[in-house]
């Protein structure tokens, strides 16, 4: 730092880099430019999507995989072009930063109709606290480190996005380096937890048939090590919800499976409502995650632990650290089980038999799609059956799975593809996406050309919005179809398969892990009224319900 | 109806098309399809966009175009994707309907994280009331109906955009149909009324030159007559806002043309600034009209009347009109002014003459379309400088301009062609488009070849951000170039031109202009450093104030 106060707009980057942010990803615009200008003279990259909304969507990925990410907008077009994306990041826990250029404070006084501008100059900040744990308008240069501080905390600590909005004529002001202490102690009063741990271990060492049902916390705060340390030491299956698939490597022998309530296996839904203690760990119980909520599990016997909520029985215990409980459950007190047959849950599928000349259905396609897959890759599906089909995966050690399993956003994907990639760049993302989401947001390979990324693009092409079909007829189900495999074409790079058949599905998938310069599209013709046996559940029960 | 009282969809639905509204632009999802059902069972036809965002722009220039317009989408994702096309709407005042299906009341009882939710069930709600004039819940049947007519009110007579939510349970329940006495009155105060006319009109008469400021709530409000009828009874000139271009026939001898500050023509600027009484009707007061805040206009003789607001001098009048204000101006006691020599004023443009091997500039190009343009066509620019530039067009009498001149959201100009073309069949929208924003909502062409339309969409291709280029030098300001004249591949109708010289563009306009069965693309390669004059005026002002 020269031989001053760093100014607001250098503490903000330096704090940005300090959590290990890499990459910003936006749009510039008149009141940003400063700012953006600052950004291309640091180490943080500027990543440019086509749109806001999916520089939010890459920005949630990035912040998933990379531990925290960021996006930075304009004032009004470019902020509240994201709110979706930014919801989506508060319902299924990302730590995403929103940064937002604004209105100088000097021209604010002066009342003109400034462009861009909603109600009045707080619109957007209103709007933003409804959608973020942490918000703050940088309007005062004493506070301003101490704000973006607290701000950067709650993101991190809650695993949420926040919101920090710079007028443009307050980035180059130096603030004050007076620090506040931390807000946050983040620690467990001890007493507490002991008592929470010998609750819950009192009644696993009572139980029967424990099983861990593991969820997407798990990613978020990265204990994925200390799940599989507490499975293997104390010999408890584990099945995960679907926002958390992966959080256990799928190979392992005590993983089982995705529990889903009536969307799930049958073997799966018995194995957790009949089990006599259910240790449900970072799993937020959503209804899609319960399968629309038909799931059935009775509080008397279930251990609940997300970050911000530790239960066990009817009881629960305030002040008490999601970590330390995970940590303090792997315990000597905790009995080791002893080895039980769960060969009755486990899925024993046929081997998957490629038939060359058979029409694909997405059943088969997911089964034929298990094949190609190996720890180089990633898979994040978007929404509706590319969801409910890749549920079925059975992933690799190593492969993440990134999808929106609770918000379901659809369009989410493809611009998630490119903020995983540049967190991940040794994983290459294999996208499944339907015709519908490529509409909204295919656009984004554009951007993977920009940065050299280079995902797979499965299009399950059903001519149409396949998750409402089953739930009403109507001409607004359909729409156009385009011609996917141009679009390399339109963009200048890439290369695409049009596919009707298992045998030409299995062709294209191998050039495309061959081609590895450019982002490599599919598009896989699959029938209007096909679908996977888990959207076929969850229709039926669905209709019910509408 | 049939013999009982009408379900509160059914009610909705019959009070939308009593306000003219015949199409509803919007995206199915499970939270919203039955009111799609019933849509679909209607008169009143759906029209799918790619995404819900675009369909808000389509909305937005139907309400303009039409009088009111309307959007349906599904809780969360879809609401939520809209927010920053209805802040547009509220800014640059569009009566804008938005419908949002949403969890049924009785599931929300269940207390279960349903998917789509943000922080809590009233998230959604919470954040339209930041930018609409008035929002409902439609929870219970005895207040439904009331709820309904009570936003839709507020909407026609505010001319902003209102929020309706339909949980899905509440959809096929009956509505009591007791109503309550209407709730505004909307009627002037007499004597009132009489002061401030009165007040004004002695204002006009001492005066040596007024000139009239005329804006966009002339046209929202349906008063272009009334405008045309005191300029030509009481022969007083008439300048427009850049948001209210358009609104007096622009071929009529009493028009002069935009006042918009330091982006102005000086003349325009001399004649408004140095008038003794400037008679602001239907104008809103932005910086963008206004060339970004350097206008200087006088108070003590000005008389400004909007919907909201009557004020002559340094007096505000409450409880009047704009609609009376309007036509009382119009009265024998105002006097009709002498004629005077405003050629000073007019643009003396040469006649343009192409020349065919030139190659394309920004303010060449304008001044050759402007040859090309009549009555059936409609000019609808994005921002930047596709609006400074076709800021600049002569208009023929009945050709509408649609722009968004103040709150210049970039890629609103081609879904503004679906809406605004589905609004007004007989007139051809010419959109004009940076690649930019073409890679933003470019996407609609496809939307207009499923609903039969023909926009020409002339892309000026300056291979990045040209409005932020003159205010910052940095890689953010290049994007991905396309090849854009593939789209119509891609989508499988319309054509494509990619044009570099007068010759060439010349060519494409005529044909373009045959071809009335799809949309056209016009590709013109624009120098990266080109921009129109106003744009290099106004930037340099900005980056005054940056």
């Amino acid at each position: 730092m020269p031989n001053r106060q760093p100014t607001i707009g250098e503490y903000l980057l330096k704090k940005l880099e300090s959590y290990g942010i890499n990459h910003i990803f936006g749009i510039p615009g008149d009141y940003v430019v400063q700012f953006f200008d600052l950004i291309e003279q640091s180490p943080i990259q500027h990543i440019g999507t086509t749109r806001e909304e999916t520089a939010g969507f890459a920005a949630d990925a990035y912040a998933r995989t990379n531990g925290m990410g960021a996006a930075c907008v304009t004032y009004g077009v470019g902020g509240l072009s994201m709110i979706n994306a930014v919801t989506a990041a508060y319902a299924e826990k990302s730590p995403l930063v929103v940064i937002s250029g604004s209105p100088g404070m000097k021209e604010r006084t002066e009342g003109a109709l400034l462009h861009h501008k909603g109600k009045d100059f707080y619109t957007q900040q209103r709007i933003y606290d409804e959608i973020t744990v942490a918000s703050a308008l940088l309007d005062e240069p004493f506070t301003a480190f101490n704000e973006i501080d607290r701000v950067l905390d709650a993101v991190y600590w809650h695993k949420r996005p926040g919101y920090i909005e710079l007028p443009r004529d307050m980035v180059g002001i130096e603030g004050a380096l007076y620090q506040r202490p931390s807000t946050g102690t983040h620690q467990s009063d001890p007493e507490t937890l002991d008592a929470a741990l010998a609750n819950a271990i009192a009644l696993i060492n009572q139980s029967e048939n424990p099983v861990i049902l593991a969820g997407a916390e798990l990613h978020r705060f990265g204990f994925r090590d200390k799940l599989l340390r507490l499975a293997e030491e104390k010999q408890i299956p584990v099945v995960t919800t679907l926002l958390g698939k992966s959080v256990m490597p799928e190979a392992h022998p005590l993983y089982l499976g995705i529990y889903g309530g009536a969307m799930g296996r049958a073997e799966i839904t018995m194995l957790v409502e009949t089990s006599d203690c259910t240790i449900m760990l970072g799993a937020f119980m959503t209804d899609v995650n319960l399968g629309i909520y038909t799931a059935n599990l009775a509080r008397s016997r279930s251990i609940y632990a997300i970050s911000d909520k530790i239960t066990v029985g009817y009881s629960t215990y305030e002040d008490v650290t999601f970590e330390d409980f995970m940590d303090g459950l792997c315990s000597p007190q905790l009995d080791k089980r002893p080895e039980t047959n769960l060969e009755w849950v486990l899925e024993v599928a046929d081997p998957f038999v490629m038939v060359p000349d058979q029409a694909l259905t997405v059943q088969r396609l997911f089964q034929q799609l298990n094949q190609f897959l190996c720890d180089d890759l990633m898979v994040i599906p978007d929404v509706g059956d590319c969801l409910w089909g890749a549920a079925d995966l059975r992933l690799p050690e190593h492969t993440e799975f990134i999808s929106q399993a609770y918000y379901t956003s659809m369009g989410f994907a493809i611009p998630a593809a490119v903020g995983a990639q540049l967190s991940k760049p040794n994983a290459r993302p294999i996208v499944i996406v339907g015709d519908g989401a490529f509409q909204m947001t295919g656009t984004e390979l554009s951007t993977t050309i920009r940065y050299g990324l280079n995902p797979i693009i499965l299009i399950l092409n059903n001519k149409g919005y396949g998750t409402i079909r089953p739930l009403a007829k109507g001409s607004f189900n359909t729409i156009e179809n385009w011609n996917y495999t141009l679009v390399p074409e339109l963009f200048g790079a890439g290369s695409a398969f049009s596919v009707q058949t298992e045998g030409e599905f299995g062709v294209a998938m191998k050039t495309a892990l061959t081609e590895t310069q450019h982002f490599v599209l599919i598009e896989a013709e699959i029938d209007k009224f096909d679908m996977s046996p888990a959207l076929a559940r969850l229709a039926e029960r669905v209709s019910e319900k509408v």
